[in-house]
């Protein structure tokens, strides 16, 4: 796909994306200085037939998703995304459905408030998506700053992708909520930014599934994340255990002090839609757990499970 | 390649590359901010028998040529490098080769004064690299400022690349110089900065060939550029014509007026060991042409070639 076909292929993208799009073209883009706050980036690749079935979702799902697992990764270091480069690899059989995967990408990217400013075309024997998120955090939240006496706390309601991944497997319909959550996630902007300048002490955000992304803040922080199974707020119909470990959720999982959560959680209504919910603590020590006597401070509704799950 | 096995391939590449490698392993990297000058970002993807042939070089000559194709972007930005992140596609055959493609890619790093930030692993049915560079300019140069009466220089000797594939196509060893210029190319950040500081109009590097070149340059600056072909610098061997149409340079073509052009070829020498040729001039009118009656201001050297290349 170089020359006539190439750039066919950019005019068609540029026609899709219209002001969304900004000074393609040249070698490279020139960011804008910053006049506050620190600047982030990030890289995530969405590769067919390892993060998605094109037989499960549409193009233009397809482009959601991807425009979605890369800026999640900025709502997770609790900053707003600002300018984006995309790299295709397109093999034949998906070039008429890029106009439908562009228009996927450029309406996440446009609802997130950035701008693309460059990216790649090559051709290629599988369909892939990179898309490298470049933004803007007034105060950035790593995985690291997780202390002993935090609160664990997630947002949204998990569980919906990993039951659409495996009705999929079995030849099933995922319910309409579940494949709602796989096809349609929604990068957490607003939560994350409201939860870095709140005070948290570390966040990521779910795509390994919580269990494993707890297990990531454990080793960068040097703690232990004390998760209670029967705190996990799973979606309508999905076990806790299973929405533990149901990856690709871009929900937020964060730690922060009991006295930051309690204010937070007093105004949290007007942050965001979605519950914000205590799911465990953090003590010294190092790895996650998850179990049903949790030792939860200041007498938190504390349901026994029963199953402890690593 | 989730879980452990990523986790492993993280922990071997981080081992290869050492103090180059820094901060990786959160959401998002942070930047530092700038004291001066301007950031620019760039991204370019490297794909297995799209750009690259197994069978024609060596593991760890794939990563560096990645690496020279995403910093070259920056290069004919007059920018130099501070940021890389690279994500991996990588099928199970390449898990082997890894390592030699991670010591390519850091030397070509190393070299360049940059460091890694992060990154993405994915596996997948085919092999690719996608880099994202990010870098530093004090005076940025598109590629849209040229004007009429400027003159188009190259950096270097061209034609190297397009001889190396030729004489792998037909079966053939190519000359270790045409390897070499395949192989182990070299961004050309000292000139690069240095034309930029200049005060060039224009500028590009030399990925579709000369002439391919010339014309998007033409066509973002809404100029003409007349080249010559008998200016154009060639390799050892390599007919002016076939340099010209010689892909993946990664030599710098620039746009520059005459006084610029004069004070620059004066100190050239202590820029670069590399010649900087004039090989032709900018014109009012749109679209670049090579002929052998290029009309070239004050004197220089002009050989018939005889041959219209376009």
């Amino acid at each position: 796909m170089r020359e006539g076909a190439e750039f066919d292929t950019i005019r068609a993208l540029m026609a899709r994306w219209g002001d969304l799009a900004v000074d393609i073209g040249d070698d490279a883009a020139v960011l804008a200085s910053l006049a506050e706050g620190t600047r982030v980036v990030s890289v995530d690749a969405c590769v067919e037939d390892v993060h998605f079935r094109r037989a499960w979702i549409s193009a233009r799902e397809v482009g959601v998703r991807a425009a979605v697992a890369a800026l999640s990764d900025l709502a997770a270091m609790g900053a707003r995304a600002e300018s984006v480069l995309i790299a295709f690899v397109i093999p034949e059989a998906w070039r008429e459905q890029l106009s439908d995967v562009a228009d996927g990408m450029g309406a996440v990217i446009r609802e997130a408030g950035a701008r693309i400013v460059g990216g790649n075309l090559s051709h290629g024997a599988v369909f892939s998506i990179t898309t490298t998120v470049i933004g803007r955090a007034r105060r950035v939240v790593s995985r690291s700053g997780a202390r002993d006496g935090d609160l664990v706390v997630v947002t949204g309601l998990l569980g919906g992708p990993g039951a659409a991944i495996r009705a999929w497997d079995a030849g099933e319909s995922p319910t309409a909520w579940s494949r709602g959550r796989f096809v349609a996630p929604a990068p957490r902007w607003a939560e994350g930014e409201a939860l870095a300048e709140a005070g948290a002490t570390a966040m990521i955000d779910i795509s390994d599934g919580l269990a494993g992304d707890a297990r990531h803040v454990a080793a960068a922080s040097g703690v232990r994340l004390e998760l209670d199974v029967a705190l996990v707020p799973a979606g309508p119909g999905i076990a806790a255990e299973a929405a533990m470990q149901s990856g690709e959720e871009y929900e937020l999982l964060a730690c922060l002090p009991a006295d930051v959560y309690d204010a937070l959680a007093a105004r949290w209504q007007a942050v965001s839609p979605l519950p914000l919910t205590v799911v465990g603590v953090v003590h010294a020590g190092r790895d996650a757990t998850a179990s049903a006597d949790a030792t939860l401070p200041r007498g938190f509704d504390h349901f026994a499970s029963g199953e402890t799950v690593r």
